[in-house]
């Protein structure tokens, strides 16, 4: 299979998505997703470096989409957060699928909690560029990928449109920081 | 050197935080932190399972901790933090040096999400416990973690003590999501 075969990175991940499922993560062999795609081992190590990659492919671009949402927004990381959470939503492919099996693995929870502190960076990043401090620029970016992780959770879980679980989050965590949160 | 060896374990702490502050954490074998602490290879493995558990140990204490200071609080996960961490300022040793060596090392940061991941774990499941839904239990544990770290980090900058500086950070992220934040 030649590199410019053109629906081979895409049937690799449709295969690892179906045998992850099939089988859990921590089973699967890189031989048996480029056999699934009809494909070699060597074809699978031209698109993707390992196996987890196939898995989080497109992730690298969330830092940055995030830093220039911030930026777009004049810093304001929770309308950030919506902006391009809604965006991410519309494309995302079988995203039930791939909750359960990153909650399968500790390799993948791993990748995703690294995937994330990627994004905090970002976001930091631009905050410290507009002359928010330090802990503080720490601060909003940690909250701010604290709530697009719940949102996302809550799109998921009950379909909730993105923008709309952004604010059911923000004012979930204003009211327990106001001692008026169901917990108190 | 035996088992019984009273300040060994302590000894083998102060030889490993010496030594990953002159060299780098990812430098220093077990060797010569055993050396370092007049103790044998072998000796540092009755004791420690690894080299990132010297650095790490007591960590284990921090999630049934703050799940008892959460339940003790009602429920109030920015209470517990408050609580939990005035305790920890108290004993923690050389922190400074401790934040420099993590910040210097990708696996320690690795390390210190999961250790991290395994408190929110821990307060989530008090406060399901408690009748709190999952997707707001998890955005209420992951948000107290983030308060936990940013008060950690304004008491090691500039001493702030713990409990001001989670009413600091608590009214850092309000303000924020307020659209009064000094970003907005």
């Amino acid at each position: 299979m030649a590199r410019w075969d053109p629906g081979a990175e895409d049937r690799l991940r449709k295969a690892a998505l179906e045998l992850f499922r099939e089988q859990g993560y921590d089973a699967v062999t890189v031989t048996q997703i480029a056999e699934r795609a009809g494909l070699t081992r060597r074809s699978f190590f031209r698109y993707f470096p390992d196996k987890r990659e196939v898995f989080f492919a497109g992730s690298d671009q969330l830092p940055p989409a995030m830093a220039d949402a911030v930026r777009a927004a004049g810093g304001d990381v929770f309308a950030a957060v919506a902006e391009v959470g809604a965006r991410m939503v519309e494309v995302i492919d079988q995203p039930a699928e791939r909750r359960a099996i990153i909650d399968g693995s500790t390799e993948l929870q791993e990748r995703e909690r690294t995937k994330m502190a990627a994004v905090t960076a970002a976001v930091e990043g631009v905050l410290r560029e507009r002359g928010v401090d330090a802990v503080r620029a720490r601060l909003l970016a940690q909250t701010g990928v604290v709530v697009f992780q719940n949102a996302y959770a809550q799109w998921l879980g009950s379909g909730t449109p993105f923008p709309e679980a952004v604010r059911a989050a923000t004012t979930a965590i204003r009211e327990a920081m106001d001692g008026k949160g169901p917990a108190s």
